[in-house]
């Protein structure tokens, strides 16, 4: 793996200021000597990106992967943060990404690979995790997209 | 940290009877030699606190604290159980908090405070955990909060 | 425990072949040297099995049953083909478990029996695991029910 910080720039990424957590928790807990856990996170607030409403009633498919990619975001820069070193990642082993949707909204994956597509890009295969995409009626603060990471460490 | 015993003590917090498992599952799973998963847990039924219904339509946010407070005691109480010694716990890893919410409802956080204060407030700062909170449109029973978690041991 | 070839030859189960991945992730991440997380697995298409639709509303409890049984059959073909040999499972850790379903429909475990009951009948009692069964406004593709595992290898 390159290193994580010259892909970004390569990429022509800039990580978003982290979010402070907004409820009693704790943003990455490292575990079981080389695990950590990523609390949920919601999408960064990026200019021109819409992060609120619903999926199949509010927002349209792409807007819902930009969303989910600025979700990716937060993670990245929670990751930054409070892991020190992005380069300390050995892989992303497990997305659980929540689509906050109408219930005839059936492309839960679609919207995911929006955020999921990002850590490819960034990590390459070691952040092809494994991924469980769901519908929730509503999201904190009304956010379109939440999602969580178990990732490993090296 | 303090004996756990002794904390629930002074905190004047008795634990439920824990509840047998509503399911084809085991309430709590050791594995990898220091970890645990404990199955979903549904709140306790206290007398004076709702525990039925959906936040955004039949409980208010106090309510739904309350609610889930209550599950984190049932949660408690099936550790105490299953592991035989709560001190066993040397931190909790994450939780993730479900809140049967109308889909105009955003405070799933707030309402997972209700938990998650309550296992900071007896564990200490081993006990903030990564945490997800995400609504759903119903949960089983007709409860108003469902908490699942991942523990490390000592 | 038996050969698990054997038993599913014992129970005259025949695995599906295992689905391709619907999106940007990984069907089996396996980590930490002995564990392994498994993508949300949607339900194998069986003739007679209706796999599509909601709990509540268009589904029947048995007929969300064999839609979950449906998706740990998927589950368990994924298994199969990417960790090579299901003998290798020491014990299934974690479940979760997501019905599609209307607002007012609270009988999520009775749903997700029909999975976890046949990864027991499969695997006995290292088979049944810790489990959490949530409700979900709709899910990928308009199936009515969808799993995960986490799972602890020999």
């Amino acid at each position: 793996m390159m290193d994580v910080y010259a892909k970004l720039k390569e990429l022509n990424i800039a990580l978003p200021e982290a979010p402070s957590p907004g409820g009693l928790y704790t943003p990455v807990v490292e575990f079981s000597e080389k695990l950590a856990y990523m609390s949920g996170c919601v999408p960064a607030d990026i200019p021109g990106v819409r992060i609120k409403g619903k999926l199949g009633s509010d927002l349209t498919v792409e807007e819902g992967q930009a969303a989910a990619r600025a979700a990716a975001l937060n993670l990245l820069a929670v990751m930054h943060r409070d892991l020190s070193d992005l380069n300390r990642i050995k892989r992303i082993v497990k997305l659980t990404c929540f689509v906050s949707c109408a219930p005839n909204f059936t492309m839960q994956p679609q919207v995911a690979n929006g955020a999921s597509g990002l850590l490819i890009d960034v990590f390459g295969e070691p952040g092809r995790a494994a991924r469980s995409a769901v519908g929730a009626p509503s999201l904190p603060s009304d956010v379109a997209f939440e999602i969580e990471a178990l990732v490993e460490l090296k």
